[in-house]
């Protein structure tokens, strides 16, 4: 049987370390362990009022691919010291009651940046908002990506052995701990 | 000479409690000090492809907005244990390069919540966000509102003697470090 | 079988709050589960040329309690909107090389307060703290006391039902975990 | 007139990186501005019960020390991506009633590890201790240093201009930021 997880990239310009590193997690699953990628461009702004209304349709769509998903990998860059305002949006937005989809939900954190520290305070961040929503965040691997605009060739292809490394780590955890959580 | 706070909510919602902090302020604010809002519905989601070719026009007007006032209000409600990504949004785009309009910035904050804690866990994440841009947020005091939802009256006017004292604090507080910063 | 769980107060006070809550967690275990409590009044502040010269023997008592346990319940107040010193530097002591005793553990948290809001941004210090650790912080319940100083009759005796019911729940989630944890 | 700066280490170990960054600060405080260095060593576990009794001789030093200083630098190493216990007792003892030290004093932060990421999580920590207390932490510069073992000559003398440098503007922040809080 096949496991899927379900990556949601932080940020929306098409070249994207965050979505880069999701599509290299994706070309490096093992067989049984499938990686989609969920676009959050067409997420509105949250809006309660919106929301009483009824969903819009791409927040429904968001929040059934996260039901249907075994695990999450959320990949942000570091903004201001904290994840980014798009991805925080999205959580908002799929958290909202009647049933929120995180709950149990093994979720694994990918941060990046520029700069040597590979946006760790984005985790710390991150980290935070999950234990409202019983999501069951991996302490370990959390992937941070120093450099990271190094780790590519230009055709997008992930050519570092140790970030590749730590991704496949990071799918084997949240394979682990989708297991267990069955 | 009359200082001016920007009031910016967290939330979209018409009939936001984030929203009617901030014009309660408005109404309680001394002579000499004049608080405006800004309607973070116009910014859209940050996305840095959109911010090369040119900053969108309600993103432009946020940043002078911020630029133009001697302190900001920042209103929000807890989600997740954060505050809103709305307005995580909202910073993101405000304090992209070249020139950020944070920097040395005084800012107060304000949380609210229908239950009694007040949003308390939203200023934690918030303060987090502003030692990068170097904004001067305020230690003191930090507006939270408990039981928000008992504190207006049906035509959105504050009705709670305790929440207007502390507004009023906030306001004095932000005109003295306005003062003090220039 | 018996499972264990190891209590730890952050608190050295006789009447200390936190550790009436441990004690009452004692009381309220059910059949199959033993909850003991570990002392930090003789455990020494953390200096690390002390611990390359050997372990103190409180220090080696603490890390031995930990790795015996199924679980762990930390039990704190807030203080400075963290939690206590005394516990972070019990937490120090027990984690430094060589093999540091927290990996994979689940832990359960405890914070209270005299004040309405039990102490929550305690928990948002602690859960930062443990996943460097690998010990596994359950989401929930996190049992927060407000008031705390109205739950017990005046021979320690947790009053509150509301309260027990909470520890109960902490000591199950924490069994159910100490048992997916095998 | 001289400005007095008070430098509190984290760290007990007698090769303390975090001490000889002090040390390295006291050398480099340019004319009317003098760092003292307070050791923690003789600080004991916080024990309320003992502090109803009377506080006890070293933590009334450390708190008058603190009062007496026109500004504070806090330097610490990153234990479990947080600060050290022993400095998180240290500033449960000062900020205790009846009056506490810390209120608008300016303070200015130092952290640093052996690896790349200089401690940084250390800081988000250390940030959200001292608005309870109403401490002026400077956004600018909070001084990361990583491989902080290369930093120094045998003889403990700093060797590395760029932390200099780092350490020299923190200085001239801090007695900036004292004279505005005069």
């Amino acid at each position: 049987m096949t496991l899927t997880l379900l990556g949601i990239s932080g940020s929306l310009r098409r070249g994207s370390y965050s979505t880069k590193l999701l599509k290299a997690a994706r070309r490096l699953a093992p067989e049984g362990v499938q990686v989609d990628l969920f676009d959050l461009a067409p997420i509105p702004l949250y809006n309660d009022d919106v929301r009483a209304e009824g969903l819009p349709e791409p927040v429904q769509a968001l929040r059934e691919a996260i039901r249907a998903a075994d695990g999450l990998i959320l990949a942000t860059p570091e903004y201001n010291h904290s994840f980014s305002g798009v991805l925080k949006n999205a959580i908002d937005w799929a958290s909202r009651p009647p049933e929120q989809p995180f709950d149990g939900k093994p979720i694994g954190l990918i941060s990046s940046s520029p700069g040597p520290l590979g946006g760790v305070r984005a985790f710390q961040a991150l980290r935070l908002v999950f234990p409202f929503l019983n999501g069951r965040v991996l302490n370990r691997p959390a992937v941070s990506v120093g450099q990271v605009n190094t780790r590519f060739a230009e055709d997008g292809t992930l050519t570092d052995d140790d970030t590749a490394g730590f991704l496949r780590q990071l799918i084997d955890a949240l394979a682990a701990e989708a297991e267990r959580s069955r």
